[in-house]
């Protein structure tokens, strides 16, 4: 017992010194995904700019391919509502995310800012037709932020602002640096279905094959993109999100082909407030989906965090102390549902 | 002669091949510079989430340091108007940046997304008030971008739009690439002075001294950050933007103190329609503000490309085909004028 208690703690020493290796990087970049060409109205418009185009409905990705990537499916992360692929860097209190994390395992991983969002920009049409008074102040797009105050009830940091509970996991020390990632969401500008959607199929194509990742708002993204088009979708891995339950035979059938991975924290019915019930809620339609799923004959898991003895667990759960630990519970779970077959 | 030319040959076939080596990367992430609370009301906002705070003028930055960094000093990289850090990424054409190249070259490299600007995000208050009425569609910013009509002659890809020069170094081919990068710009939202310039120089504090590098926009961005705080400052490269030629002597003996590499592309001259005064117009600026900082006994230079010999560069001209010889010159500058005193 004492020898493997030493094995163990030999492991986890090693583990850490092996994160803190140079990383090697085969190849990295950044580029776009779809994008349309429309005519606008920028304020500094010259007399004889007219026609005015601008591209819209772009996605921006950012990529690093590790030197052994070969042999592992490329993984496509996308962030949650106001915020950006800063969810998925270094953490509020400076620790390794996800991103480098999955290329230490050898994973080609590709951030993509949703379009609408950050580096992706967004259409500003209405706002200078507003102001120029061509448009009502009515058609102005809601546009979404989470203050801190709604960000540490909705995220799970505690039961009501400004207290935290006693296991969260949450690195509470650094949540000023969170509010720093929360920026305005412009969703509410963008066209049905949201081009996010078709951008993230189009992405796994000319990947030839990807893991695609979503959280919160963009959880159930990777079943959208694959109910548009599930050619490149080889696994969806949902992190804490609202589940659709009404998919057709036909539209299960699609998600019955791909292996499919839910995950969900701690705290889901621990929170006070207006936003109380969501997680609960939100966790309802999931299971539901997920034995919907079942039933098509797919290979769907619902992965509750507290029920594998692992708690405390917030929203925000790529940027909890935890996160390596999570990390490699899904990294596991891509290995055996999706990959099994090449490594056998 | 012939073996000359042979090893010159020789020496770009080994540079080429060096790009296309793994990269070994001793560190990388992001994080945040500044950053305020203020009060703010988010269209979602809850019953009991009054007060209801954000944080806003936080400026977000990306790096990654390679292993032999210790004798360089870091180079932090802003953007321009209606682009994003996407701008030192790989080029519209698919070729290396000068991110990637100057951290093959050994120096660390800093990408910050400007204040309200994609990732640092921007204070979406008066949006918000505009469309519940509590404020007039006047007090709208004006949310400036570029067309494609204005981009092709205020970035001289030729004199007007659809016309390319003949010797053009954009690669032309990939425009709509560039179009995609191109994203709305709320700087007119921001406070006097713009935050970005503290947080720049509050940056290479951090970094225990940085060169300091700005385009068109924040071209001028590194020399009113060194008129704030000049301590981190190690050196200036301000590429193609309109300078401050009214100085004061306490200001511009705080520039003679630092290094100053001003850059201009080609064509200056030779844009038609609304925008053709502009590029002489800006350059004249900058060779005054040259001349004063060198008559107040600093190190100031004002490179023009056509003078070396180097023809056809547009205003992007970090993405021009030749964008990697340019990349060199700035790097033999930083070499010689910033650290030749560590070198000898």
């Amino acid at each position: 017992m004492r020898s493997l208690l030493a094995f163990a703690f030999a492991c986890s020493v090693l583990t850490a010194a092996d994160n803190n290796k140079p990383l090697l990087v085969a190849e990295q970049g950044s580029f776009f995904v779809g994008g349309e060409t429309k005519s606008s109205n920028p304020p500094n418009a010259a007399p004889d700019a007219t026609p005015s185009d601008v591209t819209v409905n772009q996605m921006y990705v950012q990529y690093q391919k590790p030197v052994n990537a070969g042999q592992h499916v490329p993984v496509v992360m996308v962030h949650g509502c106001c915020l950006s692929s800063k969810t998925w860097e270094t953490t509020p209190d400076g620790r390794m995310g996800w991103n480098e994390y999955f290329l230490r395992k050898n994973r080609s991983v590709y951030l993509a800012d949703q379009v609408a969002r950050a580096r992706s920009g967004f259409d500003a049409t209405i706002i200078n037709s507003v102001k120029s008074g061509a448009a009502k102040p009515s058609q102005l797009p809601n546009v979404l932020f989470a203050s801190h105050q709604v960000a540490w009830t909705v995220f799970r940091f505690g039961p009501t602002y400004g207290t935290a509970f006693p296991d969260e996991q949450f690195p509470m020390q650094a949540v000023d640096e969170l509010y720093k990632q929360m920026i305005p969401d412009f969703n509410s500008l963008l066209p049905t279905p949201n081009p996010t959607w078709k951008d993230m199929a189009a992405l796994a194509v000319q990947l030839h094959g990807a893991v695609l990742m979503g959280h919160s708002e963009s959880g159930f993204f990777p079943e959208e993109a694959a109910l548009i088009d599930p050619t490149g979708v080889r696994g969806i891995v949902s992190i804490e999100m609202a589940c659709t339950t009404n998919m057709n035979p036909q539209q299960l059938a699609t998600m019955a082909k791909i292996p499919i991975l839910v995950m969900f924290g701690d705290h889901l019915g621990d929170v006070k407030g207006p936003f109380g019930g969501i997680w609960t809620m939100n966790f309802e339609t999931c299971k539901k989906f997920v034995d919907q799923v079942t039933a098509a004959g797919g290979d769907a898991q619902l992965m509750e965090l507290p029920k594998l003895g692992i708690k405390g667990n917030s929203h925000m759960l790529m940027q909890d102390k935890n996160n390596l630990q999570l990390a490699d519970l899904i990294l596991t779970w891509i290995d055996k549902h999706v990959e099994a077959k090449k490594i056998r």
